[in-house]
């Protein structure tokens, strides 16, 4: 007789934004009349910059012809785009990352998700809280994280690191010592960042304990700040105590194109043993590459057009992010991050749970936003809005909320 | 301190393909004069459908559009493409399938390397030898698999189906019960396949035994023979009892292109619970989707321009497959398969193993090929060619290996 996984169902709920979904789907079916702005996913909505258009439309042409069709790809990914993210995101920056410490996937979620397989079940991880809710799902339904604690919204074999106001919405070097550490600077959901030096200390930190750091920098491109780090190997000893997970999804706008990739420096070792060989391994096994034609429109956005056209992407949602802080601010609301990313944290009025501001907005301002709660228990009372719409949406949205 | 997941270290060796395609660099690198033609992994060589090419152009138009453009994909994939597999590959044979019971991926190898995580740990699995390398190297990465036995290249806690001359290259039911089953039919590595009457037996036995079924019905589009199965809900019980895997890879010519689903009926159930639920959960939480440019391709191919281009990729291949068995038979190999399946299994010639055949050929006949005994051990002493080449080059081959 088979037995299913039962971690499953420890898991409360289902995944955050499949729950806002219903919600806004629900609603939208009983208010036909009613036009729905979304900042709560973090979902893109700029049309794909033109050098990734012209790039699929050739390499589909490419496939449309035997000489030059492609069947299945490269075990890490094409070479030419593994090239050009070692050349661009890391030695442009002064890292030195060999193209085999490069995996390409179909996106950050999904290595986000996956990355647990290299490691035991036997490991205790630390994640912020609030935090993405992928990194603690993921593990639960691996289980690491122990029971589900409903009163305390906890799992009790994790441990928080809360980001508050009290910490700028950042974490600190939590007191119990874990095995595997989850940082994601830009941070989502709180937009907050941290300098080089105090990303240094997390790197000296897990040196010290032996943790590893899952790295998360799906925002980096929405850095304006000079001291805060891109990559944590821009840190020393990141190399033997760090994996960074990089995304195309919000600096390209690739959320519905699917691209994504890991870094494993090959210093990182557990013994003898490479995690570089064993990523390689599962990568080779359970996955088949991202498709030949996006792995194009991905290196193309590293040649001089694509990265004027990205980093004009980016300018119009952080315009978005500028108006969302200050319209909000001057409106009374306590509001943080929208400078080096593209989400802004806000303080609930009047003392109303996340939940609670999420039905109000979305009843009378007709506005979808995402409940600080969905992401942690110290996410109660906070608010996530994204600087992802149009700039005629956000001020229409900002219009909406001011009026509430 | 972080403890990696020791299962890895059992694994022998690299991934088969993987130990192929370095093999195969070192010869080349060795010998650049010699044009090689390769007939080993399962890699289609035609270029992707014309009504593909025209609708992924004009899918990636959408994406030029702020008023088209697509981001994040719904959970299960984009309902055109359900709606379209279910009324095609389901209704129209007959069979009931729900388009929430329907899960698009990017492609039959990561699902049927994933659906391993809604299992416990404690399941014993039973797989055909020869098998497709990865329903076993996952379990053994998943610590389902006892240790790794060296001297019989066996796991000791997988229960091995027998795919011999005796039993028709397809798998019996074994002695000791499984928990879980993986079934390929059309069968990889060996062409052959099994009629309706014996699969509901297996259907029949799952049902009395409570084990499951992980049907992978990758190479269905080359049925040619009536009263083969095409999906295993054909037989009676089946949607209580079995999970199956589809991939666009080998109608379609997707292998570059990423994109498969598997179907999980809601009458599957391990006391309350449903699996599609289990399912539905990893899917939404571990993954993103396949890019909405392929979803909209591989909904082409169910339109009646899309299904004779198919047809006819099809054909095309089977032609080989045909040549391939006709020519080896009269040079006086024994063969099977390539009547329902790409695939042609031989007997390798004077009791060589499958590696001295391997060798023998890439020397020799600059042809490559795949040796049984990577499939496991009951394939030794046999070898595969896959029927994706040219025509021409498949000719080629054939000349070569009967020079040899």
């Amino acid at each position: 007789m088979y037995k299913i996984n039962d971690n499953y169902l420890k898991l409360p709920g289902s995944y955050l934004f499949s729950t806002i979904g219903k919600k806004v789907s629900e609603y939208k079916a009983a208010n036909p009349d009613k036009s729905i702005i979304s900042l709560g996913i973090g979902d893109v909505t700029l049309p794909l910059a033109p050098v990734v258009v012209d790039t699929l439309h050739s390499a589909v042409d490419e496939m449309a012809d035997a000489a030059t069709f492609k069947g299945y790809a490269p075990d890490l990914g094409y070479e030419f785009l593994r090239q050009a993210i070692a050349d661009n995101d890391y030695k442009a920056r002064g890292v030195d990352i060999a193209i085999d410490e490069i995996f390409v996937s179909d996106g950050a979620k999904s290595d986000s998700g996956n990355i647990g397989d290299i490691f035991s079940e036997d490991n205790k991880i630390a994640v912020c809280d609030p935090v993405y809710p992928v990194y603690v799902d993921t593990n639960a339904m691996s289980g690491r994280t122990g029971e589900y604690i409903t009163s305390e919204q906890k799992w009790s074999n994790v441990i928080y690191m809360p980001c508050t106001a009290d910490t700028g919405f950042a974490p600190e070097i939590p007191e119990e010592t874990p095995d595997i550490i989850y940082l994601c600077f830009p941070n989502n959901p709180t937009g907050s960042t941290i300098n080089k030096e105090e990303l240094q200390k997390w790197v000296d930190y897990a040196l010290k304990v032996g943790a590893v750091i899952i790295y998360d920098a799906a925002y980096e491109a929405y850095i304006s700040e000079d001291d805060v780090p891109h990559s944590i190997y821009e840190c020393e000893g990141a190399k033997a105590c760090a994996i960074e997970i990089r995304s195309f999804s919000k600096n390209a706008g690739f959320t519905g194109t699917r691209l994504g990739f890991t870094v494993i420096p090959k210093e990182l070792k557990s013994g003898d043993v490479s995690l570089n060989s064993l990523w390689a391994r599962r990568h080779g096994t359970k996955f088949n590459g991202a498709p030949y034609i996006i792995q194009k429109a991905g290196a193309a956005i590293y040649t001089e057009e694509g990265k004027k056209q990205t980093k004009d992407m980016v300018a119009y949602y952080m315009e978005n992010a500028r108006l969302i802080r200050e319209e909000l601010e001057k409106a009374g609301y306590v509001v943080s991050g929208g400078i080096n990313a593209p989400y802004i944290w806000l303080k609930t009025p009047e003392n109303q749970t996340s939940w609670e501001f999420f039905d109000n907005l979305l009843e009378n301002a007709n506005v979808v936003g995402t409940p600080g709660s969905g992401f942690g228990p110290s996410g109660e009372g906070y608010f996530r809005l994204t600087a992802f719409g149009s700039h005629e949406n956000t001020r229409e949205a900002l219009e909406r909320i001011k009026r509430l």
